[in-house]
């Protein structure tokens, strides 16, 4: 069996799939060794509301290990709770449950059991766990296990798994600040490897129905006056693959009475307010997704939580708009869908 | 125990990290699942002359299967053949091993024994290879594999996994063209991401090194008149950690006596030849390894087999050069180097 920091490594990479589209819940994922230390599942949270990591993980692991697929067929985390709980509880006895985040604990609040309790009646033989929970209500999960006999793993506290833990930790970080700060921002725009990001649709439909994915999960979407008066543009969600919900819109402009005639001012049940300051900016609460150019970056360099470059290999050269700034970041995550590059970045330490 | 797509994979992304340096053999890494399903290797060839993939793995997963650590001393392929030849051979009968390559002959001509006639003896109970190998001296091992009782899974023969063995072709691709065209070119730049390619040292010092081990493999490193005149290189290998090996150089330029002032001139057991024509570069054999700017780029657009863009996450105002052509790629790979990305590109199809 390799080193716990491989099978982690396997979790983290599966969680950024679902990276933003998880929210407001964190991006998590979760691997389930047998007792010979063979993997019998890998699987990712997909949505608020929807089971967590640890039980999809859970449900794939009893099917494999027991022969019962029925278990596949429940959708609900409540169902494949107490299906667990009614048949699977020898099972897990030496399987080893891999998971990025702390298992939330019985005392939470939410929309899905508790995965702690769940796991301390199935009693894994161990579980290694890349980060803490450090939301109020969620977090203990750890130290529930512990209290129930079964061995925790905790990669904080093991010298080998500290780069790990630093990127199980990188990996919530829009989860994070939505809790401590009740704020996000993320800047988010398409660039040609030659750094050009005029002239027509840049990226390719997987990373724009994605975009139509992160999209559903903002509560304002930001945007320039200007880039409203050069793309005139619908801001819509219809390349979503998850259920399509259209975010209220903030405009950043100087100009006084911004003429509200373009087609994302069309969309049903959408507020749009026009901000003229900064400071307006500063105010605004959740998941703020900005959208833009050079000026907007520019504007908001200092304020950006997390910025989004989706990168597409190609270049043109009649083109000459760039983003015009300086600054550095480091690379938190990269990511290939279909021929774009999507690189996560925040601001260099 | 999951797909063996999803074992393949693991052994693809390890391969690329070798990528370059294991020329002129290909880079191929191997896994081996014990018999319960349990990974108990993942190991990737690192250099010519050194033991193969399939060995590597078949030594790890020796000492990990009987306990016996003695095997993990020895570094030269035939005394761990040996090793393995005397003390595996029931060890390895229900085990599966995956590999990127069809393992080489027994017919093969080389510095290290064939990977067929270990595996033929060791008999594990499966072999399942991602692609085959084209080399006339090293191909059918599978059959010899087959013939011997073995069951070998070709991806190249099962439906769902043509997308993985396509994945496999990609990764040969500078071996396929050495073997086959007896010339590789790749084109190699660095850029920040407003596609600025000027001012100082844009990439950090892990990609550097890198480069030098790439540079440690080349034949020849072609290079434009104006970088020699821009940069005064040394163009040598002090960074690398394969061992240092100083190629010869090509200057491709339009002066006639261009002047033999920069420091590559001085590196000792150089040859460099003054290039003054496309036709020229074109009559260039092996591993060519072009590094260069925006003229270059464009002057060899179509003679490339491979480009590689090392992208720092950074923006920089006041530079305003940067590749100016129409181009349009396909992304093969990317990988995160320290705070680069290294993008692998070829020609869009």
């Amino acid at each position: 069996m390799l080193a716990h920091a491989f099978y982690l490594d396997l979790c983290l990479q599966c969680a950024w799939k679902e990276q933003l589209k998880t929210l407001p819940n964190p991006a998590v994922a979760a691997l389930v060794l047998d007792e010979n230390g063979a993997i019998v599942s890998l699987e990712s949270h997909k949505e608020c509301g929807k089971p967590h990591a640890e039980v999809l993980a859970l449900q794939k692991a009893y099917a494999a290990l027991s022969g019962d697929n029925a278990i596949l067929s429940l959708k609900e985390s409540q169902a494949i709770h107490s299906y667990l709980l009614k048949n699977a509880i020898p099972i897990f006895k030496d399987t080893m449950l891999y998971v990025t985040l702390e298992p939330c604990s019985s005392n939470k609040k939410g929309k899905t059991p508790s995965c702690a309790a769940l796991l301390k009646t199935l009693k894994p033989k161990c579980v290694i766990i890349a980060t803490q929970d450090c939301d109020k209500s969620a977090k203990g999960g750890a130290q529930e296990l512990i209290e129930a006999g079964i061995c925790v793993i905790k990669a904080w506290e093991v010298e080998a798994l500290q780069a790990i833990h630093k990127q199980a930790n990188a990996l919530l970080l829009p989860f994070r600040l939505l809790q401590t700060q009740g704020k996000f921002m993320l800047f988010k725009y398409a660039s040609r490897l030659d750094g050009s990001i005029d002239g027509g649709q840049i990226s390719t439909h997987q990373a724009q129905s994605l975009m139509h994915d992160y999209r559903t999960k903002a509560d304002v979407l930001l945007i320039s006056g200007e880039s409203v008066r050069v793309d005139n543009p619908r801001l819509d969600t219809r390349f979503a693959t998850l259920e399509q919900r259209n975010p209220n819109v903030a405009i950043l402009t100087r100009q006084k009475d911004f003429p509200k005639s373009a087609p994302l001012f069309e969309i049903p049940n959408r507020k749009v307010e026009i901000l003229h300051s900064l400071e307006q900016v500063k105010a605004l609460r959740g998941f703020i997704f900005c959208e833009g150019g050079s000026g907007l970056f520019k504007a908001l360099q200092n304020s950006m939580d997390l910025t989004l470059v989706i990168l597409s290999p190609n270049f043109k050269r009649d083109s000459n708009l760039t983003m015009s700034l300086n600054a550095n970041f480091n690379l938190l995550h990269s990511e290939q869908i279909a021929d774009d590059i999507f690189l996560w970045l925040i601001p260099k330490d």
